[in-house]
């Protein structure tokens, strides 16, 4: 059994993350109160109904008073409304952490209204699904995920060192490194991969000479591998895509690029070229699935062999 | 059980395909005589201790010879070779059908040398996964899945029906259409897909601010969806670029087209747009899971709640 880490926590946007972390707390006794805000009338009740905290109120200022620590679950364009919103009601001492895919962007958007003895310490979840609300979430999701922290220079160590064990408890590994690096990091592995995604089904579902009908029925060959990432949640990926735009746009330029060189090759019959690369990214694959970091099965696991 | 649908069938290539339909073959009793062809001596030799087939041959021009049923299971671009070896072994009335992703191409290279009284029905089934070679195949690969005949327009009705008793016994759905509009079909579904994932990968690769060990450690946040096609047989996919040039250039013009779109709203900040897009991508994955295209379970079921 793990100890209470928190007095009380509360937790501000309950969706997959939100919830996920908020059952977790529940499961582990990590916290003696957990206060539960969302913006959401309707997520409220939903996150009543389950029973994910002790209570729960419309007002994140509200829900911030006594918490020894705030975990921000929100969309990065929302983070700046929800900082000024609790600014002045934080606990002296008070650790507020968020779960933002943009660290950067949410750094600009809180830290100048965080109150002198508070420890903002940003976050951010390797986690997730592509399901989105309060009833995707489950116990677990972090078991075995990377957690990023980009703390500010003047970080108090202690702090950092409460959150830190906090998120070990939920099964994560954490890393620290600089925002800025971060961002790149990530619009590499996962914004580009989301907008690509997004692109290709947009690009499927718009042709004139192929129906929609043709193209769900027969997507199991490969298409249906990206409608995952793509039916993630609009506003979260709408979020990221404007709070990241430098690092996405520099990704995406990359992207471009290789692309014209293996149009050009498939124009010019270049064989050589394609299994240069083709050979190259099976590679890619292995060293993941080395790492521990996907399923070694064929298919996802998808499809199993008759015994 | 089901009845023996053919005396003698030759399996000309014992990838993962051919080595799937070998062991449905001998699962279903399908056949009393199956004969494995494959110019690679070590392929053929793991095949013989797999126990894949009745007997083995190096030269397909053997293995043809009072075959009932021939199915040729190489990448496309072996297919005339295939096709001028065979052509005189050929038993009349035989039945010569491939399994080629790209099937103008095909009958273009096979079609020229078939002898009159053999039938050949160009197919495709949509089925396999990114894993190669004859210990990648497993029984009941086909069940649930389509696959696609394009036969040419003189086809004998009979044959036409006995070749999809055969893929119908594997449990497959099949279905028919035109040659260039399975091109068509295949380059949006398949081979667009494919490329994207091939080309994705290789700039993560390729970049120098992110490094290749942080892009492995951190890609379960998306990135990993499409390492998984882009570990796919490098030979196959080559042969498929070259031969479904023009639809794959068609989709290429258009995905880059899109993604220029959603590259300047990014750039302008144009969230609308964006959420436009997003919210429509959901729908598509939705229509793909009610189809039973796909499982419907988070994360392609990679990752379980806790019980």
């Amino acid at each position: 059994m793990t100890a209470v880490l928190f007095d009380r926590i509360a937790l501000i946007g309950i969706g997959l993350i939100g919830s996920s972390i908020a059952r977790d707390i529940r499961k582990l006794g990590l916290a003696k109160h957990v206060v539960i805000s969302t913006r959401s009338a309707e997520t409220l009740k939903r996150a009543e109904e389950l029973d994910l905290g002790s209570s729960y109120t419309g007002s994140a200022a509200e829900a911030v008073e006594g918490a020894d620590l705030v975990v921000v679950s929100v969309p990065v364009g929302a983070s700046e409304a929800v900082a000024q919103e609790i600014a002045s009601r934080l606990k002296p001492g008070a650790i507020v952490t968020d779960v933002g895919s943009t660290k950067a962007s949410v750094i600009a958007q809180m830290a100048p209204h965080m109150p002198d003895g508070v420890h903002f310490i940003p976050g951010h979840p390797l986690a997730g699904t592509e399901k989105s609300g309060p009833d995707a979430g489950f116990a677990g999701l972090f078991k075995g995920r990377w957690c990023i922290f980009t703390p500010l220079p003047d970080t108090d160590p202690e702090a950092l060192a409460r959150l830190r064990n906090f998120w070990e408890a939920l099964g994560s590994r954490v890393d620290e490194m600089d925002a800025v690096h971060h961002d790149k990091v990530l619009a590499i592995v996962s914004h580009l991969p989301h907008i690509i995604a997004y692109n290709i089904v947009g690009t499927a579902d718009d042709l004139e000479t192929v129906t929609e009908s043709e193209v769900i029925k027969y997507s199991a060959s490969g298409f249906r591998d990206f409608t995952r990432l793509a039916a993630s949640d609009p506003t979260m990926w709408r979020d990221v895509c404007l709070h990241n735009k430098d690092a996405i746009l520099e990704m995406l330029a990359r992207f471009s690029e290789d692309l014209a060189y293996l149009q050009r090759a498939i124009r010019w019959g270049e064989g050589d070229k394609l299994m240069e690369l083709f050979t190259r990214t099976r590679a890619v694959r292995r060293s993941i699935i080395e790492a521990g970091q996907d399923v070694d099965v064929p298919d996802f696991g998808r499809q199993r062999p008759d015994a």
